[in-house]
């Protein structure tokens, strides 16, 4: 019989530690954070009878220094236990859960009940003289606990009296600093990859630099902007606090077959093409389009982005148009149909013939090395961070083994994934090593699915996904910033600003840019087949530019550590369905001033009217004790409330959609 | 930096092949399932881009023979895909899933878009001129295939017409006999455990051997029944259509500290005290309690049991009385304290002074030995279910390494959790190896609160846990059977019988045995602390018996496969909230006679009220077309009615609380 068992391994310890976590699913891949991180930990622990038992996790940082952190009991009766941590710098961490029988707790619990009784007192106190004197064997115990143990173990005093000094909860904690443990039990350690801080948090500002300094000659041709011309936009960029900037593929477009304005077929002689369509006799994945610059103006254009505090994101977009050099020297990257053509992207009958896509089965350790080389020629750059085009649709492996290599070589590489597809693969994508992820955000608009998707997004996949909440792209311009007019852009700004870490805008979002190509959900006149500068001044001027907004969401940010962690939002109550309420909550340990930092957020999702509710908020959740009232500040219009549990808020979307509230805290302030 | 890569292994197949199940948590152990389980596969499989894609498990029996099953897509939008299977036979089995690019899929999806709207015609017909090549090369093909290869190639017809034998749905079934597949990929292979038939489904009936027979003398004391008195009783068991009789422990009781009637403190000369008061002068768990009898004797009631058609399940509990011969064999099984006594079991301040626990941290290796030299003993006897008592106060390793070990000796043991604590230790039990669980059952007697437990016995714990749906049991009677009267008992059997492959009863209540000792939730004049000899044939005489009802239950158990399933159960929506109705159902390709079995049940929970509801089914769940109106017949009641979608049902607890109905499928009759 296959039943047969040579050698019995137990998979299970003396006491049962079960469901670690944080895990990835099926613990494929190490659970993933970023430096400053505060992350939750929990497991499940039991133990048969009645006897209290002891839980901690132990963290061992990249350096091996450990650390411990007691948990404790998490909600009633699942025997779940819990604590946090913050994971402080870059590398591989991992983490452990002991379990041990906690002897004092035990004894104390049966003794506090017996010895009131008259049952079994000189027993109860043999086993309390006991315990302590282990408390206090082998090398300087504190004062309290011998102490307790000289007055437990004097047999000339009354029973209660020798008992008193254990129900002292000072003894108890001194105790607890080095637990009297039996049965030491452990989980297998758990490693967890701490990525830079940038990984995790930012504020991303994504322009076109072709357009920024684009100027029409007087022929009615364009002069594209360069990586000079767009130099001049990253301080004002900067100004409106955002620390990445985000620019579209920066290599030759080809001419076969460019598409034109607003996504026509065929092209006019002064038309850019899409940064998408790479790859001309200029060069392709490995070259920069000579409209921008060259290798030496790129370096111009980061060493700016520096001086302005600001880090590039570059686009990669693995695709050719048939103008690339591989299309030549590596026909194999290619699908070559029966009839000797090389496949253009289709979705039949449509057919993309600006473009082929690559077939990674054809020579996969070719292509691999290929796309290696290119991310290295960017690295070599300087560049550290990419987006990646359309992660989606390549293989999954390949994504797997180049972030693996790359960040062998580079750990401080972060790659954002721009998949929006069904789950598992924008999942999986996330947990082979993207760092971020563009996500459903901005299709989730009512309350209940925002509520249900930050919520996902905080607690459910926070252990490998982390979101990058942009309120729209080049594009996704979708029907409620179309239609909901500035106020959904104020709106939506806030909500991403406060409910994520990291959070995106696409430039023309401060000009309300909000008119559709008919029947579509990207922006009439789209910049990706155009050139697109924008009078940025007047808007200002004018008063019409909500970038003095976004300015202010991003000093929020800036002085509120909360608000740059992914996994302390919650959400509460409000009668009103279209008024969404959270709190985000770091507690002073965690912060860099240990000043406790808690913000709550109320946003009128209508765009079009105002809406009056009572919030019901859980105080625990922000650090309040909930039988007090407390105080908080808008920090977007600086009134001042007294809050309590049930709270009524009007919030109007013409002059006011949001609160942003921070919680004064009885001993400080943030 | 720890973030090198040494070598790259991919962790992740060409085709992403995610989240198999069956599996258990952590998939510490193997998934579980009983010989003639129909068990749902499934797997998260999904590709890049829009090729289509198959999917199938491939299962491999304890011989080593491999069957392939074909998945089909599960729900929407999850890439979640699915496929049922029936394992035969007990042993170990393993699955794995394999995912391939479905060549003809892909190409047949594409062509019927391109040709007929003219795109690609030429170049379409060529490749699937390749496929019907490859589909047709290599060995003997089907006439539809070599035909449809004949014409596709034949260069001289109408291009649609060389196209449409493509179309037969035929020619797709032949080939997906054997797949056109490119990129085959593979998930590991995952364990099964398949055990006997019995650990999966049975009609279990508790009784006391010592009750049956007892005779009170002329002096007022009692003689006890005997293991040969006892056996007179299994006749009418077996035909009420039990197969497992469960008998408490049979060893020499202890007499010190001995508990009297209604677990009072101090026992007179004449009770019979706890069977679980175990060991005295004449033995220990090795041994027979000799008012029941002899070894010889035992060997008697086995005898008997068999020619009745029943299996003996014996109880099993590890703790002693203080008359136990291990307590001077082998005090290090006991916790000795510090003032040289042993500890008795406590809920301090409350002492159980008839019990000492055992301790299985003194001398772990010389405990497990002796424990399971027990088994072995009653192994020897023939014994292969044990009812084990209260599991989850021992530690979980040692029911882990005694089941492996027992099991490897003698696969068909069956091992029944009598344990009621919290969700982790009651399933973790059930994980490292109880065949069967005791559930919280009983105290889930709401829709609501019946409706989720029953789906999560069949569908979240299934791969695992087996619940014994016991009704009630010599330590529990719940308020809703104290205070429900007969209905409440034949609503609680109806339940029972149908919604789980295994249940039972304990003796007594065919009688309606409903008066509980004040405030407690058990039996008055409880049968573990006196002989309680039953009246039957008055009871059935008189008319008051259930015996028949239950008998009925049994008949309709052993007629319908559907319900000696566990994870087929379907719960329907109806408006009243105390009316509860599911199905289950088997497709006629996994029942023994080729027939589809289904079964509906409609239970008015209310033992007080009619009640009526509108019932709305989903036929599709009990494998009818929900367009068709089918017909249902009552098998307690014989009536018959023609059902739709949404059905009027009105129950009555006090002549027909239960609605069981078979559906009569078009083409057959169960």
């Amino acid at each position: 019989m296959p039943n047969h068992v040579d050698a019995f391994t137990p998979r299970i310890g003396r006491i049962p530690i079960r469901d670690l976590s944080p895990a990835q699913p099926e613990n494929l891949w190490p659970a993933k954070a970023y430096a400053g991180e505060v992350v939750p930990f929990g497991a499940t622990v039991f133990k048969e009878g009645h006897d209290i038992i002891g839980v901690d996790v132990i963290l061992t940082d990249p350096e091996g220094r450990e650390s411990r952190h007691p948990m404790r009991p998490v909600g009633t009766g699942l025997d779940r236990w819990g604590a946090e941590a913050q994971l402080g710098t870059a590398g591989m961490w991992s983490y452990r859960v002991r379990a041990y029988l906690d002897d004092w707790a035990t004894w104390l619990h049966n003794a506090e009940i017996k010895i009131p009784a008259g049952v079994d007192v000189a027993l109860m106190l043999t086993m309390g003289t006991d315990l302590l004197g282990r408390a206090t064997a082998g090398g300087p115990a504190p004062r309290v606990l011998t102490d307790a143990a000289a007055t437990i173990s004097d047999t000339s005093l009354d029973p209660l009296d020798r008992f008193a000094p254990a129900l002292d909860p000072a003894v108890s904690a001194a105790i607890a600093e080095r637990p009297l443990a039996s049965l030491p039990s452990e989980s297998g350690a758990r490693p967890i990859r701490v990525e830079r801080a940038r990984a995790g948090t930012g504020n991303w500002y994504e322009f076109f630099p072709r357009s920024e300094g684009a100027k029409r000659r007087k022929d009615g041709s364009w002069a594209s902007g360069t990586f000079r011309t767009a130099a001049k936009r990253l301080p004002a960029i900067a100004a409106m606090g955002f620390d990445v900037v985000y620019i579209p593929p920066i290599h030759p477009i080809g001419t076969t077959n460019r598409k034109g304005p607003n996504n026509t077929l065929v092209a006019g002689p002064g038309d850019p093409g899409s940064p998408y369509g790479i790859g001309s006799a200029d060069g392709g994945h490995d070259s920069i389009h000579p409209e921008l610059g060259t290798a030496k103006d790129l370096q111009f254009f980061l060493r700016a982005c520096k001086q302005n505090g600001l880090e590039l994101a570059l686009d990669i977009a693995l695709q050719a148009s048939p103008d690339h050099p591989w299309v030549t020297e590596h026909p194999e990257f290619f699908t070559t149909l029966p009839d000797g053509s090389i496949a253009f992207a289709e979705n039949p009958p449509k057919k993309y013939q600006d473009i082929y896509p690559l077939d990674f089965d054809n020579d996969p350790e070719g292509i691999y090395r290929e796309m290696l080389r290119v991310f290295r020629v960017w690295l070599g750059h300087g560049i550290r961070i990419f987006r990646v085009d359309n992660p989606h649709t390549k293989p999954l492996w390949f994504w797997e083994r180049l972030i693996a290599e790359i960040l062998a070589e580079e750990p401080d590489t972060i790659f954002l994934s721009e998949a929006f597809t069904r789950p598992p693969m924008m999942r999986s994508l996330a947990q082979v090593g993207f760092q971020q992820s563009y996500t459903y955000f901005t299709w989730r608009n009512g309350k209940t699915e925002l509520e249900e998707y930050l919520v996902e997004l905080s607690h459910e996949t926070s252990d490998y996904l982390r979101p990058n909440l942009f309120v729209n792209t080049h594009d996704i311009l979708p029907p409620y910033l179309q239609f909901g007019g500035p106020a959904a852009y104020r709106i939506r700004a806030a909500i991403a600003a406060t409910a994520g870490p990291t959070w995106g805008v696409y430039s023309g979002y401060e000009l309300v840019e909000n008119v559709a190509r008919p029947g579509s959900e990207e922006n009439i006149d789209n910049e990706k087949y155009e050139f697109k500068p924008r009078d940025w001044a007047a808007a200002e001027e004018e008063g019409r530019s909500l970038a003095p907004y976004l300015t202010r969401l991003n000093e929020i940010r800036a002085a509120h550590p909360a608000l740059r962690q992914l996994r302390n939002l919650h959400t509460h109550w409000a009668d009103d369905d279209h008024t969404l309420v959270f709190s985000k909550h770091l507690a002073a340990e965690f912060t860099a001033d240990g000043v406790e930092d808690g913000v709550i957020v109320v946003a009128n999702l209508d765009p079009h009217a105002v809406r009056e509710s009572i919030v019901y908020l859980d105080p625990t959740r922000f650090g309040i004790d909930p039988t007090q009232p407390y105080d908080v500040t808008d920090l977007l219009s600086g009134e001042r409330y007294t809050w309590g549990l049930d709270n009524f808020v009007r919030l109007d979307p013409f002059s006011q959609p949001v609160h942003v509230l921070r919680v004064e805290y009885p001993k400080g302030d943030s």
